[in-house]
């Protein structure tokens, strides 16, 4: 346990030695064990988007096990799925990657204006797979909001109790902010207040753009001037907000792009203080070795080896 | 215990030896013991039709013991009924054939656009009846989807723990979709990955048609040219889609159709790579002797002895 | 123990022998003991129509130990009454009427279009009161069928891990239906179907009219020219429609009605192999000696001693 | 105990002893002790109707140990109240006067057209404050009544079986009645029976009028002619819907009304068979000695002393 | 433990020896101890408002544990916060200064005209953080009201059995309240006696204005010349609706003010009675010494070394 590790944890002081020990597991693991840094493999997309959106364009992705084998190989920290995709290679797997198990899923065979995802594992399922942590996505701004507050805080109280620690998506949407309202930089800095204030130990919101959503917060963004013009600010700011960078706040890369934005982006993420990627369809959409490669450049950005 | 046989139930390397034993208890049952393909005979047309429209076209059907009595003498893998026909039955047929229990209905006395079925059953009566499964309908494209998946993952949770498996009715229905969209093949190969994300041992599926419903998937289908022209092209799309063949997945047969076209899908689902049928009113809605015979030509072909 | 119960009871394999014992009770008590058939005193009305509507006509049966004598001295099988009406006379009647504790009850201080009862007694009410049985109504047609099924699965899980006798009342109603169609051949018999499928042990439904409600149902009326013009055909359709006569199938009288009319529907229910009568205004709307006298012909028709 | 008090509890034969103790701790307190007839003060128009309105016309009543002294001095049989209220005397009253929580309240900062009042305390809090029973408010006519209908069968289950009595106000209100027909006859007659059915041990109705609000009903009172002209022929009805008298039923006030109302009132009620009032605003409204005279008379009128 | 606060724990007889601990415990904290005045400090504006609004005029608030730091040195009776807050502070200060966890929480990502707050922690949490009490936030007024008192009413059961204090935020919000209307003196008043009648230990309101909101209310303070006038006569109001002073009721201030008014509005709580101030935003965004002085003052008001 270097002392980055430590201090890291010592942020974490009300948590049983249980979930510590958990969230060293998955700092400790991976290329970047021991920096501080993360990059989670993520695949619910085939709940979410449907198998063929998700897997048509890298077929070998349609097997559960290839998941697996991709986020141990390429040396992410942790590889996160909903229950069906861990119940089929956790056995096969067991003890090669730390799991964080998706605890609920939406689909869009019926895409409301105000979702909510259906509890779909939970922390029996999380033990029995050996999980080191549970994953739950909330929508800050649906209507439906405060039933999922409170979904991920019966699930918060009983994965900390079981030493699991927990992961929040927290990824606003609903109809009361614009679409584009769903990645100013203050709605999603208020996501992450939001999922810090649940008692979330790891936080996964998307990249903010340079747009202020809410007339109220603009004044303050004005008057105090906020630095928000680079994504380096705005990722500054949004964990500044996740209780002045003492929670682990990752980020969504979002859809497939091109490679060297991803890059771009991983150095704001690293330069803004931020603590890492959850890079889910642009590592499994590509072959396993293409993959690999370019996960590693992410990871070089964060280690220092790659500029 | 044949080695197709194990090579299945190492797919279920995450459930405990009971839910193993359980599947093991189906694929080792009937004529199709051993070949890793299933027949199934489902009667719960009475809860979904009402009697007349199911039973009278071969009132030997009204009485709940004949649908035992039909699975046995065809060799069938496994009988599935709701509560009331199980419990009509389970004490004269102990230990003759396995039994899953359907443990959600809809009637169509009130017939809604956007369906939930009722939970009428649950673990506790499947263990007190001897079964070896439950059984559930989910409706994806409901906009009461979301409550569907968390009674499924309840009773999914509660069915692995006392080692019951669990067999997956995965029916796009609902104000989302077309009504053509409902056997649409994007449609049917994402409603299959939700059954196994959500924690199916067995999905049961409709046949998929060569429609493409949702425009996104449209897209994909295109890009990648997934073959999706012959039947054959979409089970083998629909087995990927269940976990790259790693889940079992059973096509049901629908309405009463000419046997001819019925054994040409058996074919397809074969070709394909499917693990068999769910055939409920083409069996128990002629007369016996003519459903075994039926029932017999389907296994032909799926054992390789009918061409 | 004489062969026909015996007979009975067989049907009921799957029934623990608390369960089995219960439903011996109602069979072998009162004058029709060991016929197999039944004839109920049901007195809900006071909760249903409120207390002037049901007693003014006989003021005597305000008094709730009114109809527990009754149903002793005309010799019913069994009294089934809300929780209130029970606690008011089951210290003082112990042991001298089987009696069901009619679990949910309808007021029409507020009449919906689609109804559904409150849940106002359960299985431990019924236990602490000595009863035999359970009785719940359910109203398929309506749109809040699904949550009134899943409550009667409760109760039924309960009850027969309790060891008691399960009655289900299944009146269709609701806005999907027509008011003729509530009584419609197909839909009574759909009624009895749900009932039995969902777990009843003793199936309480209307008597059934000519008309066939639903157009996909009529079709298969007509095509496999099922019997229903006479009350006795529809009887018969209905016990089939209710697991092929296995299991007990009773019919309501509905409002007053002259005696002579209510007679011959009895020797309808009798030559249609229907198992009795639940008999509630007919009988105690009526003075006591008149009411004994009335449901004697009734029993006599049942036995066979009158025509 | 006089030969009264143990008819009384004779009606209460299904109950088990503790709740037959706690109703003749009621009925053997106070001036009334050992009549049969009750005068309850019930004190929760705090929470019902702001406190202004309630305590200003007489502010000793701000302080919630007032209420009980009253109650102890005036000689009531017992002292009704929400949580906050008890909470805030019960410790230094112990044992001085029968306590009876109010275990649902609602308040008219947001009045519904179809009320339900809010569950603000239970059978936990009733035992804890050392309690004789619990009170419920149901809103027969309200389309929420299903609802509370059901936390009431609830509470009384539990009750029950912790000895504690339950006591039901059951006031007709919602949509589907008119303003008068609340208080109409039929319909308290139908409020008082919905009560008894539910298992209440004691029932409180409003004064009915002579209004009947039913169509159905109203021809049932022509036909068999149902004295309802003056007000002791109502509560004789009343109190003949309450099981032919076998269930104690009790009267409200209302609104503040001239004294010669009231005792009016209150001798209608001891002519008609009524159990006693239950006396709120009337009482605490008026300063101490005002209110003990006036109890005092109403209480002569119940045990004769007063014509 | 000096007389005035054995005096206040006087009022609590009905609580058990743990819950009158714990308020001892804030009433004999920080610079207000044995004054029987409290000082609390709250931060749940980051859920409430967003990060920047809350934080950015001093950012030194971004950091959890400066809240704790500021409750301490400014002498604080305690320190109320979301679980997030407290988790990540909790470890470190622990035993430093009496923590109220806040168990329920709003955001306005999606800000509705009748709101509800999630239930996002609960006994357990407050357990395991070394909490002296619980608080929560009801919105009487608000159509969902009827909800959270019934989630109150469970915190409350739970929270007093394991020996916790219960704070109530009550504030008046929602469609059947106009605007100004949320802070009327009636609404206030009335706010603060649903609170009590709940069981709340510590009561928290806001400062109410001379308006008369509800029109029948408006008749009794015109009635009985109820004195409203000066905000001393109100917070006396106040106190009195609050069981005659006899329930701890405090202030809170609003959105940021001038200082001198701050401090005018002290010293009507002062002198109308009130027990002190529950002051966040006029707090935390200000720099640390400014607003230990600021406080300072308060409190002198307070303890009356300030005039």
């Amino acid at each position: 346990m270097n002392d980055r590790i430590r201090e890291i944890l010592s942020w974490y002081g009300s948590e049983n030695p249980g979930v510590r020990t958990n969230l060293a597991r998955m700092l400790n693991h991976g290329r970047l064990a021991g920096t501080g840094k993360l990059v989670i493999l993520p695949v619910d997309q085939g709940f979410e988007h449907g198998p063929a959106r998700s897997f048509a364009p890298n077929p070998a992705g349609y097997d559960p096990r290839y998941h697996f084998q991709l986020a141990i190989d390429a040396g992410c920290n942790a590889y996160a799925a909903p229950l069906g995709f861990l119940e089929a290679g956790a056995a096969d797997f067991a003890g090669e990657i730390p799991l964080i198990l998706k605890c609920n899923n939406h689909d869009i065979l019926n895409d409301e204006r105000d979702p909510i995802s259906a509890v779909t594992a939970g922390v029996d399922d999380a033990l029995r797979l050996g999980c080191v942590a549970v994953g739950f996505t909330i929508y800050p701004g649906s209507s439906e909001r405060t039933e999922m507050y409170q979904q991920l805080r019966d699930l918060i109280l009983e994965a900390k109790t079981a030493g699991l620690a927990v992961v929040v998506w927290s990824y606003p949407r609903g109809s009361a902010l614009s679409k584009e309202g769903e990645t100013a930089v203050d709605v999603v800095a208020y996501a992450a207040q939001i999922a810090a204030q649940l008692g979330a130990d790891i936080i996964k919101v998307k990249l903010p753009s340079e747009k202020v959503e809410l007339p109220e917060a603009q004044k303050v963004y004005q008057k105090y001037e906020i630095p928000i013009s680079t994504l380096a600010d705005r990722v500054k700011h949004v964990v500044q907000s996740s209780f002045n960078g003492r929670r682990i706040v990752i980020f969504s890369g979002g859809a497939t792009s091109a490679d060297e934005q991803v890059f771009t982006e991983a150095r704001a993420i690293r330069d803004g203080g931020g603590f890492g990627s959850i890079m889910g369809r642009n590592s499994f959409q590509r072959k396993k070795e293409d993959a690999e490669k370019f996960l590693g450049t992410i990871m070089g950005i964060y280690e220092g080896s790659v500029k």
